[in-house]
């Protein structure tokens, strides 16, 4: 069973989660991973190599979208959104319809989970590409659901409440009013897309809803149409721009048994995997970005979203 | 030239560093960096395509180890440490001497830079195998100034003082003396290698000193000679455990421009990169390691040092 451990020193928080080491690929410099449909346990055919589903969404008799546990779970509550049955697409290929049914996914599981008050915080999270993390090739997304909100939730909501408390405003909508057009990568009605100036990463990308909301499960249904398209064209452009990279992708949100907060603002953060994380950064948290976001966010405004 | 942003509401700094998007390598996804000594800029006959040197250890009339400024500086000293002319080596399989030599180098160089006073702090680390970041295939080492000491070893004194105010001892002198043998993994003279309970990565490793300094740089010659003894014997136990994997060396030390601290003591973090960082780390802070550290410990001990 896994293991919350904290270190009151560091700050740091590990799960120590044995099961995992169980996975195929374990420590393999090169994961040998099967490529293709033949042996995907997330393709039609192969539905008895997942553990049994927790739901699906279904078209013409056949699913276009599964929810199932993590055969290797790293806690009490990971599942595995299985995006398309289609071995071949991206969340950057799919019909936009489809696109929209992952979002209302994502937003349905936490409602869902919420029920449950043993859990604090939900974090959504996609690896997509080996260097990503990925060890599974067929697109898919993670929900894990923790029974306590992480240290750097935390310590970001206590500097939010702290400017809210100060200047009586939320500093992300704040902040989203004084951006700098060039750091906007694109505009939609509900979502502005931005190179962060504290990117860490070269090509960071945030999305973040114009609308105040703290919790991302609060998102209308409009708004999910939307987003959706709006995180489409976002990738589109990456993938145009950066020859389709590795990337991960997290849903920043509120802790999910907090009602909502006026200071607090959720957003989606797209992270291409495009250097290595080293030494310097593991020792001191700082990271080093070779690309400055204005010129981040220069070279996706021209990149195509269609 | 480098800039260094820090967000107050992420608690994020990055150093956003264009120059460094001249390297070669510089997000191909897969990195064709000349193998071999053929091309290396690092071996002997070379030297003229690195920047003039800053000093070298001589031996017979030729240098046995190098210190150069990093062609593609993050900052304002940015040193590499060429550990020794040959290729094939790595700190794991160079003579006990030449070992001995790169630990008497790093302290050097750090007494060296104390006297500039605009620096606080220096990293020293090491990205081993492409995996972990390295650029370039012969066994170097990185040495970075800042001018000021980062978040997270700020944080870190922090909660090590309070403890000191509370305990009036040093928490890390203290935890050593009651780490339960299963977390041990060898002991010297002067030094203690364990598991550390909080663990982030699978066979995370810490070289921490029994003697009570907060600075690297105060150690003493005798202990650097057991130093190099005690690295060289865990690298090479991880290297047999682990065929020889991709990883990070950092040392974390207290900040270059304080007196010596009765409440922080330095130590070395071997990091091997076994497996892949993704969305979850990113998100939350917290990593999951699927493997125990009381069971790397034990395998780290069964596996030979010679």
């Amino acid at each position: 069973m896994s293991e919350i451990r904290r270190d009151p020193i560091t700050g740091r928080s590990v799960i120590i989660a044995p099961e995992r080491a169980e996975r195929p690929n374990e420590f393999q410099n090169r994961p040998a991973a099967p490529r293709g449909p033949q042996h995907c346990p997330f393709c039609p055919g192969h539905e008895a190599e997942t553990p049994p589903e927790i739901l699906s969404y279904q078209l013409d008799g056949a699913w276009r979208l599964r929810v199932v546990p993590n055969k290797y779970p790293a806690l009490w509550a990971h599942e595995v959104i299985i995006e398309t049955p289609d071995h071949n697409l991206t969340l950057a290929d799919v019909p936009l319809d489809r696109a929209v049914d992952v979002f209302r996914c994502f937003r349905n599981r936490i409602l869902h989970l919420k029920q449950d008050n043993r859990l604090r915080y939900v974090m959504i999270f996609k690896n997509q590409g080996e260097a990503a993390g990925a060890t599974i090739e067929h697109t898919h997304t993670q929900l894990l659901a923790l029974p306590m909100t992480p240290a750097l939730v935390l310590e970001e909501l206590e500097r939010a409440r702290e400017y809210w408390e100060g200047c009586r405003g939320c500093i992300y909508c704040d902040r989203m009013r004084e951006e700098p057009q060039e750091r906007v990568v694109l505009e939609s009605a509900d979502f502005v897309v931005i190179s962060p100036y504290v990117a860490r990463f070269p090509f960071e990308t945030w999305i973040l809803p114009k609308r105040h909301h703290s919790h991302f499960e609060a998102i209308e249904s409009n708004a999910i149409a939307d987003l959706a398209a709006v995180f489409q064209s976002t990738l589109r452009r990456i993938n145009k721009a950066l020859d389709r990279p590795a990337y991960n992708m997290v849903i920043q949100t509120a802790p999910i048994q907090e009602t909502s907060l006026a200071h607090y603002h959720w957003r989606i953060e797209l992270i291409p995997r495009l250097n290595k994380i080293g030494g310097f950064e593991w020792g001191t948290g700082v990271y080093i970005n070779p690309t400055p976001p204005e010129e981040a966010a220069r070279r996706l405004r021209l990149s195509p979203g269609e």
